[in-house]
């Protein structure tokens, strides 16, 4: 059976790319050249869409600078650090990229579409979070609502599905997870904010609750930190 | 107020703007650069955008043609001509693109959520059309919900519309609507299998109800077709 999986090479869809594999899917991997500014996360992506014998893995350029608005598109916001726990769970951070879920998610229904499956992997979590508003359970819902209803497969009587196997975990579990389903954490990358040599910086959002994931769950994070 | 509305340089989201101004909305015009074959539509897209006074067009690049599989985006398939409209209402059309709509509102929703706006037009209509599933109300009010969980403006409690004024009208009365609004006919393209010069086919889906729909209004459409 075939699944969408989407992949930005993080450990979150890394991991999730790996429960998809052991439960048997046919993986095709979907990453986006959205403009980040850690735009080596996609060497991580291919790396770990290699490494979990995806059937197929495709890149696709959405130019979301256009819109700027957030610290992972636009140059001139900077992307905050040494951000306690408290801190980020406050409200919306300046690296929430308008809409983003929403459109990664709408093509990897289009994929999926096209290559008649009905199943579709996304690695959100709404424990360990930046607050996101589009990594939340009833946003998932409201999507795989929509997927029924906007598709030929949906109206011909085939269900779509939005696996979100991370959904309810902390980031410990997670990285325990991905251990368990044999992923190698030194492809994956997580920073928003990676140095010239690609090294992760440490003190952004996502590298602390990498950080911290590896921590609580007594497992050594193989990546070298800038800080 | 502001509004984004999707063009596509046909009559129907041409229309739609027209009554986007006319409520008074201050317009933001999307258009998709999407691998059509009748990329042409785009320049149409740019003059009625300037024709209706939007406050910026901006057009997307968005590859489709990655995913094939539709008529309208590979090569390898026929825009099908001179069907009747008990064929066209017959199943789901080789012209349609898998999960466009819900790309295109997905980056609507984006661009809506930079702009701190919450009003989306979009120029759908499940009378006079093609059966595409994502024509229908029921995809738009799903879209209208997943909205409003997906984004910030939506968590902080502004609620999204989306505004779908042509979604109950024959054609006829679409042609009737524009011409109420204003716009002129001239600068909009509807043809799916445009000839090198951009001439339309006048046999293909989209001309022939396009066609009927100015019979059936009474009015002249001043294009000329090939056919």
């Amino acid at each position: 059976m075939k699944a969408v999986c989407l992949l930005s090479g993080g450990i979150d869809s890394s991991t999730c790319l790996g429960v998809a594999r052991r439960e048997g899917f046919e993986c095709y991997a979907l990453s986006f050249d959205y403009g980040q500014r850690h735009r080596i996360e996609l060497q991580a992506a291919a790396r770990v869409a290699e490494f979990f014998g995806a059937r197929e893995h495709r890149i696709i350029p959405v130019d979301l600078r256009a819109f700027g608005s957030s610290a992972l598109t636009a140059d001139d916001l900077a992307v905050p650090k040494h951000r306690s726990a408290a801190e980020m769970t406050q409200g919306i951070p300046v690296t929430y990229v308008p809409a983003r879920n929403t459109i990664f998610l709408a093509f990897a229904l289009a994929w999926a579409e096209v290559l008649e499956c009905s199943d579709i992997f996304i690695g959100v979590n709404a424990i360990d979070y930046s607050g996101y508003p589009d990594c939340r359970p009833e946003f998932i819902e409201a999507f795989e609502r929509l997927a029924n209803l906007a598709t030929k497969s949906g109206v011909e009587g085939s269900r779509m599905r939005i696996h979100t196997p991370l959904i309810k975990l902390s980031k410990a579990e997670i990285v325990r997870l991905g251990a368990s389903a044999g992923l190698d954490f030194a492809l994956t990358h997580s920073c928003y904010d990676p140095d010239q040599g690609g090294r992760p910086c440490g003190q952004c959002d996502s590298c602390l609750l990498r950080r911290k994931g590896f921590q609580e769950a007594g497992l050594r994070d193989p990546l070298r930190y800038a800080e």
